[in-house]
């Protein structure tokens, strides 16, 4: 279950000093081929960080050696010395490595606005290297370096037809929102691919998985989403497999973000169907899913699904207030647009709770992940400085 | 400083049983002329309320007799049942005062999804009628009759110069965002107005007051702001002058409400200049008062102007993030997209909260009024169901 899981893959995880808790806060990930391959997906956010900065430039060529990952701080709105810090940093893995600083992604994941200790990360990226693994543990420890509010890290494997395998990390508990991946995600794999559909499987996979979660609808500085692929297994795959296969373990790790999302103290999907195209499906879900009182009302296990159909009507999407359905939990508290049985039987006690929106205009249908809005989300983000 | 203090305008504040604690709920207003010109601006929500469809369709002939308020229950989601009590209200109305239900525009506020009382609104309009008075008393009754979890009515008045004025409540604590007014507010005039230039005002004054107060980004189902003008002063106004009257009374009760709002410890205005548009500075602004990490952070009177920067960062404007300043209570804590001096001395620990951003692209500014995020907000609204 880890990013060395795919075969010619090594990673590491150091305490570089950035943290001043001394915690494992630089990751390297290295891809030792045959092929190098790579594609990425970043946030939408118009003020990227430097490491975002840099690393759309290196993907530009479809290559990539490693990856170097850094929590700690998110060297985002950091001017022109956070930006040589971030450069600094890939050459310093590109010299240990024997490639180009081009051929080396950088992510950052913290605290925004503040200049990173840059000795300390260059010596961190020279311990790094000095540990690089394939085995499981070094892996692990990449996966703890990026974590910041997270209570644990995140790793999922997938495995294809034939032996080839997908690994992967993530990281992401807050500021957590649509447009694009959920702060950092860095997957791996063994199989032989295309480089033109690499990108391609990429966006696909996104699209359905990171875009849409959506825990308080902030969109970060620094969200990066990268895969690498060196053909070690020898296994070609179609466009389609990859596509299934990263799809599947986006699918694993974004569960992962969910049950880990801060103060959570609920799951929650909200499910549209009847939508008339899956873009409105999935406007209207996100509408719900950000929706504060929405979020209060399912924090108090209240089956509130006033403001539920609130939340649909305030989506740039085509809906009929007549024939609006709503259930909660397999309940039926909504029908017609109107109120339906006693919304009391709903029980939303539990953990998971699962809404569901016909909107009865089309076919089409789409589901977007979120959490509750708890004592613990403002207790957390109005004291979190780190 | 109530609804009745131009001349010509009664009402009434009284209970009649619509919510269970018996308190007042329900009120009428009603302008005796002699002219009865009307306007008004609803919620955008695609699911909109009975009386709100209801009123929508009677004010095309910017005529109006009287409105007919209650808290207890927003009448949306209802359904064709909803809908006729809404019109037998109007219709009893009408009766009393001798006039068509055409001229009765009917407000709703409360939980989303109940039916109302039908006999019990009409009964209290029986008695609302008898209780018709233009004391400052009967007002304050009818400011009362419609509030929800709002803690005190919100009057406020405007004097013109020659002896016109304007009187207006309003109620709204939470579920209250842009897309127009915050819940429920009527205003009336005694001034002598072109009854096509009414509509104008109102609209040039709301734009500017309640479009900008977002406190949690919810667009309720039921926002109405109705004016009513009867010329009884006989001073004539310009549109100029009825414009500035009702944005500085609409900026007033704009103020109440912020000040009340559910939850909230922080009254907050972010304020954006150095924008493309006026509308990009708005989206800008927006994007800010409702971004729930910075809203957290400012419940912890912490300078966290990262938060600040990626919410400048999510709005759909134009941006130079190498440009970007932010002030905080004064104190410049960003200056070129980078930190500047030490954000300690940003004292957020009072009431009022002043974030200014200078975006550096163009001439265009704006505010936006909201507050802080809270404990109390998610008590407050994981508890509330009345």
């Amino acid at each position: 279950m880890t990013i060395t899981a795919p075969h010619g893959f090594r990673a590491a995880g150091v305490a570089a000093g950035i943290k001043a808790s001394g915690a494992l806060d630089l990751a390297l990930v290295v891809n030792d081929g045959p092929d190098h391959h790579a594609a990425g997906v970043f946030t939408r956010n118009r003020i990227q960080a430097a490491p975002v900065l840099w690393s759309r430039q290196v993907l530009t060529t479809g290559r990539l050696r490693a990856v170097v990952l850094n929590s700690g701080g998110a060297n985002a709105c950091t001017g022109p010395q956070g930006f040589q810090t971030t450069h600094a940093t890939a050459e310093r893995v590109a010299a240990r490595l024997g490639c180009g600083a081009g051929e080396v992604a950088v992510c950052s994941t913290g605290l925004i606005g503040s200049q990173l200790p840059r000795d300390a990360v260059l010596a961190g990226v020279d311990a790094a290297h000095a540990a690089l693994s394939d085995v499981g543990r070094a892996a692990t420890d990449a996966a703890t370096a990026i974590l910041t509010t997270d209570t644990r890290p995140k790793q999922a494997e997938y495995r294809g037809e034939g032996g080839w395998r997908i690994g992967g990390f993530a990281k992401g508990a807050g500021m957590i929102a649509p447009a694009m991946a959920t702060m950092l995600a860095v997957l791996t794999t063994d199989a032989v691919v295309d480089p033109g559909e690499l990108d391609k499987a990429l966006r696909a996979a996104t699209s359905r998985t990171f875009d849409r979660l959506d825990i308080d609808g902030c969109t970060s500085t620094n969200d990066t989403v990268l895969v690498l692929a060196n053909g070690a297994s020898v296994v070609s795959v179609s466009t389609d497999e990859l596509t299934e296969g990263l799809t599947s373990i986006c699918g694993d790790l974004v569960e992962l973000l969910q049950a880990d999302a801060e103060g959570a103290t609920k799951q929650v999907v909200i499910a549209v169907r009847g939508a008339l195209t899956e873009g409105e499906a999935v406007t209207v879900a996100r509408s719900v899913a950000r929706d504060n009182l929405v979020k209060t009302a399912l924090f108090g296990s209240d089956a509130n699904w006033g403001r539920v159909a609130m939340a649909v009507g305030n989506a740039d999407a085509i809906i009929d207030a007549q024939r609006l359905d709503i259930r909660m939990n397999g309940v039926t508290v909504c029908q017609d647009g109107a109120a339906y049985g006693d919304r009391k039987t709903a029980d939303l006690t539990g953990r998971d709770i699962l809404v569901e929106i016909d909107l009865h205009v089309g076919d089409a249908s789409a589901e977007v992940r979120t959490t509750d809005l708890s004592y613990a989300y403002v207790e957390e983000n109005s004291a979190y400085s780190s």
